[in-house]
């Protein structure tokens, strides 16, 4: 690795050894991201302002120090690790919020944690509608970055659906801003949506005007048992066709609720099931309505169903889906979590392919995700200490990659390539769409200052050795 | 203007004189746009299939022919205009079309029609909701290339928001594929968004993946007429506020209205008004709720108002703003309309600026437009062969552009900036934003094939005089 110590020094003395930390404690918790792979930075960076962000990166242009930008860590693919050392770039401490509750907008920094801006929201009856699995610890910065999905993507759409305008700078340090405050703007190259899901690559965002949406006054809460994965998966596609726009329509496999149920040491139905976890919400009106034809069409579908229209007894109905990820480690102690998505007519394929996975590798491969957007999280249980499974689990991985290409999916709903997705980049992609990507890298960060080694460079995970550590959401699950 | 006479003769003897169409009357119609400014091309091809796609840019690329690519040729602003010459590729004739109606999905070749897109989708209980004013004329190539807009955006979104994937092809003739079938897709950078609304100069769509919406069961549509222009939009901004979301709520000045008055020969109401047309769709249950939230806004701002659930019905509501653009021409025979955006709260101000460019220039400023999402159409009014009227719109455009860039607005929100809008970019962007879209445009068609001469040229379209043709859209207006 290349030796940055004189830039780290002269940065360090040019913005001060607050804003430029070289510790050891502050290197190592800006190495990693919820991987567990550590890459220690020569210096963490915490501006203070807009002029720190640019003098940090034409500095880093200058020395050809790579710079890794990061909030709260929560990232599940490596892409928040400075696997080429450098300078991490923290903006986890860049909390302003303001909402304009008559434009209906959220004028956010980069740091501010993502479940925040739907509590203050809520004040003035809206919400910000992404809510991947992390949003009480993870950043708009970070959502931004990976174009964060969630649960109710289906209806409300994802990151991307959401952003408004970003401001930020470019790689090459020079301030820019993305889009206006209106809602149609077309005004030569769209780099807003480019930055937004770039991982950290293209630039560097420092505000973000948020869409917010109208707080749905009623919801109703519907848990469905079937008999069988595929009975659960054929349901739903026939509650889409049925054009029920559910908020929430998760699918749990019978595994992931043997798991639940076990952990808990309660069953949640009369016998072993797969189970659909469905919500509709709008006006009080429009729920009664949909809730009508979900009903009729659980009767229709489902072995047993329950339902309710009161918060907290939701709440009991989320139970299985709020445990089941944690529930999993029964079968294994490591897992891995891909977020794969597939076309509905694909799901049932997709279901026969892990089962055949399972089969040849022996792994279990429980998978519970977002039906309504085809984003079912497969997930991969193998024991670390054993060699067998852990060469097995790389087999499998490699396998669902193919496999969801081969069904018209994608690699990555919602986590993004980082690290850990970069062997697969080319199973998606054509080497002409990955040429235009580095083409587009290369004319944007000539000096490959940004998230350098991220995505486009082939990386070994299973090198690696996580570190051991508990980070603040490993408590709350 | 180069030669490409020998280039464009070795074109036509590799894929035909079928395909490569070198007489007038082909170049002729594939000259200008709807802003009539004519620059004939060298040739028009109209590719049989993909390899004709790839063979046309491929040999572009090796002789330095641009290439301008078009569809019905409706867009505002020349972006269609082969203006440095060479290919025009013309893909008009590419109208295949599917829907797939359990994925909710239309594969769609970019020279399908946008209606027909809705027409076919109906008969599945579907629309695509995008609706440019060209709707029944323009393609959807053309309406990904501007990321076409149109009345239901603020509800329903723009083009963009329907687009789940694209084929086609880069610049330098490999093809691509952009998204995948899915509603989540975070696997490496984006450049389907990035090509939509880049005016045909980033890449040639060949196929469009888009997503279609539920039809409504119910529509219930309100004409409210208002003591002003400022009456009428701050009662529109107090409706936005009330969280109603209108499916359209279409502005129209006093004087617009007064046009359409003339027009027509009767009083929409009476006395003279400033208008907003809204309506509200959905589910029947939600409609008659929003109704009741609309009426109550309606008694409270509006000095009158007339309300209707019939369809039939609904069109004579609708008749003032259909024809209120054609009812223009009362006041002049020349109209420059500019798609501008700014934020609901900067409504009265940019009113107010425009009465000020009124006074300033002598020049009739109507202004009509969908309220909802900002995008007010402003128009300026002149007599093309009075000299100082001439000069005073010119005048007037760039004010309009300034007052826009200052009120944090978009100086386009759905047209593009193709030739006409070239000399505000730098209003609206900042040297390094320009810079890194043309850092952009150099890495993926380094040898400015496709669209040379837009967008980042300035060019005078006062240096030009448009032909005097008569065009399919003009005889159904």
């Amino acid at each position: 690795m290349a030796d940055f110590s004189a830039a780290t020094e002269a940065l360090k003395n040019a913005l001060g050894s607050d804003v430029v930390r070289t510790d050891e404690a502050a290197r190592f918790a800006a190495s990693f991201d919820n991987t567990r792979l550590s890459f220690m930075p020569d210096a963490v960076v915490f501006p203070r302002d807009e002029d720190d962000v640019g003098a940090v990166l034409r500095a880093a242009c200058a020395s050809g120090v790579p710079v890794t930008v990061r909030g709260a860590g929560t990232g599940t693919t490596g892409a928040a690790a400075p696997v080429c050392g450098g300078w991490a770039l923290s903006l986890a401490h860049w909390t302003r919020l303001e909402i304009d509750a008559a434009a209906g907008t959220a004028d956010a920094q980069p740091g501010v944690v993502t479940r925040r801006v739907s509590d203050e929201a809520a004040k003035f009856g809206l919400f910000y509608p992404p809510d991947p699995a992390s949003v009480k610890f993870c950043t708009i910065g970070g959502n931004i970055a990976t174009n964060a999905g969630g649960l109710r993507a289906a209806k409300y759409g994802v990151t991307r659906d959401h952003v408004i305008a970003l401001e930020g700078f470019l790689p090459t340090g020079e301030k820019v801003r993305w889009g206006a405050p209106v809602k149609k703007f077309v005004s030569g190259y769209n780099l807003r949506d480019l930055w937004i899901g770039s991982e950290g690559t293209l630039g560097v965002v420092t505000r973000a005007l948020l869409r917010l949406a109208p707080l749905p006054e009623a919801r109703r809460t519907f848990l469905c048992a079937f008999d069988g994965d595929a009975a659960a998966l054929r349901a739903a596609e026939a509650l889409l066709r049925a054009r029920v726009v559910p908020s929430v329509c998760e699918f749990l496999d019978a595994l992931s609720v043997g798991c639940a149920e076990a952990y808990r040491g309660k069953k949640f139905f009369g016998k072993k099931s797969a189970v659909l976890l469905v919500e509709v919400d709008g006006d009080a009106a429009s729920v009664a309505a949909q809730a009508e034809r979900v009903r009729a069409w659980a009767r229709g579908n489902a072995s047993e169903f329950r339902e309710t229209g009161d918060a907290a007894e939701a709440e009991s109905l989320w139970e299985a889906r709020r445990i089941c990820s944690q529930a999993m480690f029964l079968l294994a102690d490591a897992k891995l979590n891909e977020d794969v998505c597939v076309p509905a007519r694909n799901f049932i394929p997709l279901l026969e392919a892990m089962r055949k996975i399972t089969e040849e590798t022996g792994l279990a491969t429980p998978i519970f995700g977002h039906a309504a957007d085809g984003n079912l999280h497969v997930h991969i249980m193998y024991r670390r200490a054993d060699a067998r499974e852990r060469a097995a689990a790389q087999t499998a991985i490699r396998r669902v990659m193919e496999t969801v290409v081969a069904l018209d999916g994608a690699i990555t709903g919602e986590h993004g390539i980082g690290l850990s997705k970069s062997p697969f980049l080319a199973l998606q992609h054509a080497p002409a769409e990955i040429a235009a990507m580095r083409a587009v890298k290369r004319a944007l960060d000539p000096q490959d200052i940004l998230g350098r080694g991220k995505i486009f460079t082939p990386f070994n995970v299973w090198d690696c050795v996580p570190v051991d550590v508990v980070l603040p959401w490993d408590k709350k699950k």
